[in-house]
This record gives structure tokens, C-alpha cells and sequence, in this order.
């Protein structure tokens, strides 16, 4: 452990009564979740943002995180450069760096994330006619991913994600199931209808996406098979449409049956069409 | 995470009244704590003994496991080997696997451990005059690092080693500081008298070692250098001697200064002699 003791301490008394905990882990591979030629400050709030998105995901707030750094070789300059990235996201919660271990090997990066929630957000919890809602845009960082350096705003979305806790703490009081957009929508409400037991029916354009995407001729593989917006999917009941805060798009519903089928106007398309074999 | 969501859900309402928890975790990495040719049972229990260890030396018992796997490709006979290794050390302890994820990149294996304890064990609370006790025999692992295939039992305490909750079980109300020997006796040692601001006087005649390999050349080196066999080194009063549970032994005590000094036949004998000049 970096801070001290073999373990570090949680005083379940600083719990409050009714919450529950949530705790999610994530490891982060050069060259798989990042390039290492990255800046060292873009990997350290990606990779911590990555990790803090599943408790948005969870309706909870972060409170405690360990780290777990491998490293091939001490560069003072670039574990600064991480840290500066990582500090730079967690001074923006009330979560604390409790531990953690640095080993070396091949670059490698984790985090381990506790947090708090009184009603924590799972993807089993759809329920048959329920709206589908997603925050934001989808689609930027597949874009900036295929278009390095062409829009800016996706190229900040791919490299400096921001966990949507606005969002989280908005809808947890009556969503049904969450998950944060990370493998893509196609694969992430998949889970939802899986862990529900449901089919889910999008239209695909309604689903939010960037302005400046929209003319791409892959927009369509963008925004159903691109994750690492991290952005958030969730239902709601359709009388709670009201209830949504701003940036929230109603994007299909919940239905009998299994699996997403996405409709443009009003036609059922071939997930085979968009280049989505590996969902189907 | 493995088992659904996005984070695993823990009850606070199952820690029981005054109890704290503790977490920890560990990364191992390929060629550096496991060599890759190794068998994926022996790998599984020591990557998980290594980090249940943790629990052990805080005094606490584990209760919720995540676990991060690496893996260069999808080898579905060493993951069940290694699953297998897990689970027999698993089996043993009241814990519970509770999440994790699995990502591809070169070897290497997280466990996050979280456990609980009325009393948390810190490195910091020895006192002047206490005893330093240690569990079990010290450098059986080093001698079968160096000497694989020699002698068994010192090849199955480097392979598989045991965490020793019995003896943090025993001693955890009277115990003062402790710390499981990971790094090796003098290091670990070290940990204590730093965090403690005291120093450490032990007698290498007292410190216990395997009958076979006592005649062994560099068994001083095994014995205050080699970590990996994961026993306990922990301080208590000298009027709590009658408390210890068997497999214990004294071998030394606490006292005003810093750094830990080894004494042979009542003389001090000088760390460089042993080959210890990176702990001076």
C-alpha cells in the first residue's frame, strides 16, 4: 500500500444510515485502452474517469479509491504528469485516495472505486414499456478515435471524458436500470435487456450526437457501436419524462422480447447494414 | 465487473457494530512476483494468498474479493487452473467474490480484498520495550528461489504460501503493531520502526529457520532478506509472552533510536556483511 499500513481504514461509522456501498474495479492496458504515447496527464483522468463512470453508472458518489500503478520504469516526469491528470478529476469529488501499490512491468493502470448510494442502479431493473433516455451526445469519441485532430470537442471527449454524476444524481431517484455508455449502446442496452429480461426499441435519429459528426458517412457506426463517451443510458417510467434534467434524450423504449432492435423512420434496420455482426 | 453491474453492491448492515473495515490491494506481475511457466493453480493461490496476507497482518478476516485479470489471450485450460488455485484458497476463508474484470494485455493479476476488524493492526503502534515476535520459519521461500526442486516443504512455502489469520486471530487484542514479512524480515521490520519511530534490536540465533536449510551457506540472507514466505512479524508486551499461541517466537525488541540492528552471539554485526547494504 503507497499510504502506509498493509490496508488502509474505512470507519463504517462515516456511512450513512440506509446507504449502501458500491465498489468497482478497472484495469487499463497500453496500447489497448490508451496509446502510450498519450500525455501522462490525459491517461491518469481517463483512466480514473473510466473508473469513477461506474459509479455515476450506480446512482452513487465516489468516496474512496486505490491505485494500482505498473509501471516500466520510474519516469519522475511522467508519474507526475499522471498525477496531475488524476488530481485534476478527483479535487472535482468527495473522494479520497486511501491506497494503493506501484509494481513494475508493462504499463498498467487500475483503480478501485468505493462509493455511496441509497439506491443503487442496476441494469435489471427495466421495465416493459419504459423509456430508454442516454445524457448527452453519443458517437464524438469513436469520431475522434478514427479522426484524430479534426474536431476539437471530440478529441477532448475521447482524452478527457467527464464522469456524468450531473446526471446520476438527477435521475436516481426514479430511474429503473443504468449502465454508462463504455462498450457502445448496441452492447450496452444489450445488457440492460439482458439483465432485465426485455427487448429495447431505439429510433436512431433521435439519438443525440455532435453537429459536426453528423455529415460522416460512418455517424451510424459512431454512434451505436462507439463507446468511451461515457456517457449514461437509462429508463424511466414514461410519466417521469418530466422529471429529466437538461441534456437527456428519450431515444426508444423497453419491450417484450430480447435484444436491441434499432428502427430508422419508422423501418427496422439490419444491425448487419451498420457493421454490427458482433452484436447481433 | 464479471458478476453484472457496473460496481458491486456491499450492505453495510453486515459490518457488525464497532468493527472497521480494511482494504487492500495487489498487483502481480508476470516474470517479476510469478514466472509465467509456473502452473495457473499455483499462480492463482499465491496471487490471492499474497493479498489475503494483507488482511492478516491488519488483524482483520476477509470478506469481499474483486479480482483483475490480464491475460495475453483467452486460454480457456489456465484459466480454470488458475480459478482452481483461487478457489482452494477461497474455500477456506468466509470470503466472497464479489466482482472484478477481465482485460486482455501482458500478465498480470489484481486482488482487491476488503475485511473487517474490530482492531486494525498498524505499523505504527509498537512501543518501547515490546518483544518482536515472529510466526512460523523465516526463508524457507528465499531458499527455494534459489534452490528450486531441492527441498519441498521451502518449494511449497514459495508456491503456496498460507496467510497466517490463525495467528493474527490469536493475537490481534494484545498484538501492538504488525505487518506480514512480504519484503523480507529486515525490511518489513524497518515498516514498523519508521512508522513507530523506534528502533529494532534482534538476535539472528533466535530467528527460526528450517532445519534443512541451516546449513545452507546464505541462510542469514534467506532469513532476514526473503520475504515471499508471508509470515507475521508483530510487537507486544513483554508481560503478554504467556498470550502468544505455538509457532511464535521472540527474537528481539523494541527500543529508543532507528533502524533495525542484528546482533549474532551478543555482538552487532554489520548489515553490509550480509549482504544487506540496500536495506542500510
Amino acid at each position: 500500500m503507497g499510504i502506509g499500513d498493509d490496508a488502509a481504514i474505512i470507519d463504517p461509522q462515516l456511512i450513512p444510515d440506509g446507504y449502501k456501498m458500491v465498489i468497482a474495479t478497472d484495469t487499463l492496458v497500453a496500447g489497448r485502452h490508451f496509446r502510450e504515447q498519450d500525455s501522462a496527464e490525459d491517461i491518469g483522468h481517463k483512466a480514473l474517469a473510466v473508473n469513477l463512470s461506474d459509479m455515476a453508472a450506480m446512482g452513487a458518489q465516489p468516496r474512496w479509491l486505490l491505485m494500482n500503478l505498473t509501471l516500466p520504469n520510474i519516469d519522475g516526469q511522467w508519474i507526475d504528469g499522471f498525477i496531475r491528470g488524476v488530481k485534476s478529476l478527483i479535487n472535482q469529488y468527495p473522494v479520497e485516495l486511501i491506497g494503493g501499490d506501484t509494481t513494475s512491468g508493462p504499463l498498467a493502470i487500475g483503480f478501485t472505486v468505493i462509493g455511496l448510494t441509497p439506491r443503487p442502479k442496476k441494469r435489471s431493473d427495466a421495465r416493459e414499456g419504459d423509456l430508454i433516455v442516454v445524457s448527452g451526445e453519443l458517437g464524438s469519441a469513436a469520431f475522434a478515435l478514427q479522426n484524430p485532430g479534426k474536431i476539437q470537442h471530440c478529441d477532448q471527449q475521447l482524452k478527457r471524458p467527464i464522469p456524468r454524476f450531473d446526471i446520476s444524481e438527477a435521475v436516481r431517484d426514479f430511474a429503473g436500470a443504468m449502465i454508462d455508455v463504455s462498450d457502445g449502446l448496441l452492447a450496452d442496452l444489450g445488457h440492460i435487456c439482458q439483465a432485465s429480461g426485455l427487448a429495447a426499441r431505439i429510433d436512431l435519429e433521435k439519438i443525440p450526437i455532435h453537429q459536426a459528426i453528423k455529415d460522416d458517412p460512418n455517424w451510424q457506426d459512431y454512434v451505436l457501436g462507439g463507446g468511451d463517451d461515457y456517457q449514461l443510458c437509462f429508463t424511466i417510467r414514461t410519466d417521469d419524462v418530466n422529471l429529466l434534467p437538461a441534456d437527456c434524450t428519450v431515444i426508444g423504449h423497453m419491450q417484450k422480447g430480447s435484444g436491441v432492435t434499432v428502427y430508422q423512420d419508422n423501418k427496422q434496420i439490419q444491425a448487419k447494414r451498420l457493421g454490427f455482426d458482433h452484436f447481433g
